[in-house]
């Protein structure tokens, strides 16, 4: 099949959605899925279901579809829980590696929580670690053999902006440091290839570029000649070696599981497991190509129409990930204005107009259709009118 | 509504399900809420799903409808994410008020996650703190001002024998510990009030006697004078005052919320949130009138008809949950036999059969047709067929 593959979305009519970078629409075949796991599975199944449905296994089996799409080797990523707490999972990992250092570096473009979840590491160890943070872009020159791990999001949330994740890991492991990489804004999105760039950790969600629903589980992926030298610290039953013989003291299981902790939300596995089906029809290649197109045409459809905004996004589009940001004075008016149009971007603070393109469901028209509403919005000065106040703004 | 509400669930025909305390079944109305979640919500309103249909306040919503089954003052209790991590987060927090305290005390009844929670929080942590053990029963005698938290299961999942919490709660206060108590048997099953008890923390899952589904979100209870003033060690954005400011450093929120972490699963909070719809019709007082005389018409009817099992659980009801167990050697077979015949308990190792009564479901005739059917595996010896060999056993 070619891209896009609209007919395995269910897409509401008449919009142009462009926030698949915040939550990616209901996928064909989902609800089935989800109503299937609830009246046959759990209704029937009761308790066999552990077994007999394969709800024990699902976090690997999960990780295993996800592997491919950021360049991962099988049984190398595990689903379950938040992105906040697989940075967790991740960072607590890395500075057992590094137990001498006391760096935690990172950059101010990161996504908040990762930087929140390092502080509270930090806090718990009480072990004079700190979280030192450079603007984006510093992170070559602030590296150095303090530095115990080097976390990052490989695509900046708010400007869309990819970062060179082989080098950067290359030069986090010249200076003897961890590597730790937030795909949230990649996996599914851009040909991340983790394997390729070594990187020690990677994290990401899939609610995002994999469309598996609100608040669908986050997923982990270690290197697999250090997944069995770990010894997790958020270290859950699920985890252990032997969840059912309960035993007292834990012992992790051989292999990518052990960074599982508790029971796994079956309902949200589901949906993320069927939501996974929409990449038997295409390649994370093929998407990259597409989402490269994409992103250009929007940017010169929309600069070729007003010049009142400035991109923040970067022209160049191997320095770009699958959305393109705008800085504008009057942003949040113009996105609302946008949003009652039935375009769908969002905004983030202080003035950034952000538009995610999934090449999944988005073509060239609806490209060119929402450049032409951002112009009129932009040039009809939308945000004169009192109905563009500030309403509160979501990820 | 009197009890049983049998017409409130969706139970498979010809089944007597005695396995409610794992995993409890399909509440009417839960499948039609999730769909709408999926099909209504997340399909036609996407991102805005968070703000327009109440998804980003669910987890404080859904923690006020379980309070009051606990014995919670509103506003204090959050659900989200696993047992394994509400556990890590109560302990962290508890440590946090002990600072110079170095003992984690618990017993060797607790189920095992609570343990190697703690035992991973003290790796990392790596301050000399120490988990110890004792004997159920020996805590009174273990408590001394080298301790820094108690952390218990008020009910034990294999013995079904109830901890008195608010006596024991008393003695780790009057030797300046922090009482943290596990609900995992006790919400929803027996009458349980962690005001009056006064601990500090309370934590469970909501998939047992809550019937929430498989994997459904877990809660913790913080006593509301010490909410704001423990600074969470999972700090995830969605415990911060402010999440969609994307501050670089984490404030926690006041209030309960601070002790969330992460985007919640919203299918599963849709689901827990149907689930307790079940409690309009009847109170935890009412549940626990009828689960003694449930438990107790069980242990009547079995013991009369077969004298080869030993009651683990407590003869006296005061001390016992709404679970009935009983060592035997062949305990595994009689299961497996009794599962075959429509009726649904499990084993735990060595050799406990667990039958758990949930009145919301189960009548007086349920339970004298399940003392039968035991008695009948039991006295046709039932594991001298091949048939009854050793499967695998899910919590």
């Amino acid at each position: 099949m070619t891209l896009p593959l609209k007919s395995l979305f269910q897409l509401p009519d008449g919009m142009i959605y462009l926030d698949g970078n915040s939550l990616g629409p209901l996928p064909c075949g989902v609800s089935d899925a989800v109503k299937a796991c609830v009246e046959d599975q759990w209704k029937n199944q009761l308790i066999k279901g552990w077994n007999d449905c394969g709800w024990m296994e699902q976090p690997e089996r999960v990780g295993n579809l996800i592997a491919p799409l950021i360049g991962a080797q099988s049984n190398s990523v595990v689903c379950g829980d938040t992105l906040s707490l697989k940075v967790f999972q991740a960072l607590s990992a890395a500075l057992q590696m590094n137990p001498e250092r006391k760096i935690i570096l990172s950059d101010t473009g990161n996504f908040p929580t990762d930087l929140y979840m390092a502080e509270g590491l930090i806090k718990l160890k009480a072990a004079g670690i700190e979280l030192k943070l450079v603007e984006p872009g510093q992170i070559n020159d602030a590296l150095d053999s303090t530095v115990a791990a080097v976390l990052l999001t490989e695509v900046d949330y708010r400007t869309g902006k990819r970062y060179n994740m082989p080098q950067l890991t290359q030069a986090a492991h010249a200076v003897g440091a961890v590597a730790i990489w937030d795909l949230a804004h990649s996996a599914g999105a851009v040909d991340v290839d983790v394997a390729a760039s070594g990187c020690e950790f990677a994290i990401g969600c899939t609610y995002k570029y994999l469309n598996a629903g609100p608040g669908a589980p986050a997923f982990i992926y270690v290197r697999p000649d250090l997944i069995d030298t770990i010894d997790p610290a958020l270290s859950g039953w699920l985890g252990h070696q032997s969840p059912f013989s309960f035993n007292l003291t834990y012992q992790p299981v051989s292999g990518i599981g052990r960074f599982r902790i508790g029971t796994p939300p079956v309902l949200q596995m589901a949906a993320l497991e069927a939501a996974l089906k929409v990449w038997e029809n295409t390649s994370i290649t093929e998407i990259r190509h597409a989402s490269i197109r994409l992103t250009s045409l929007f940017i010169d459809e929309v600069e070729s129409r007003c010049d009142q905004l400035t991109l923040v996004s970067p022209r160049d589009s191997a320095e770009r990930g699958s959305q393109v940001s705008f800085a504008f004075e009057h942003g949040y008016a113009a996105i609302q204005a946008l949003i009652d149009r039935g375009i769908i971007g969002d905004f983030r603070a202080p003035d950034i107009m952000r538009f995610g393109f999934t090449p999944l469901f988005i073509d060239d028209s609806d490209v060119v259709g929402a450049a032409e509403s951002l112009a009129e919005v932009v040039n009809e000065r939308i945000w004169d009118q009192p109905v563009y106040h500030r309403r509160k703004a979501v990820t």
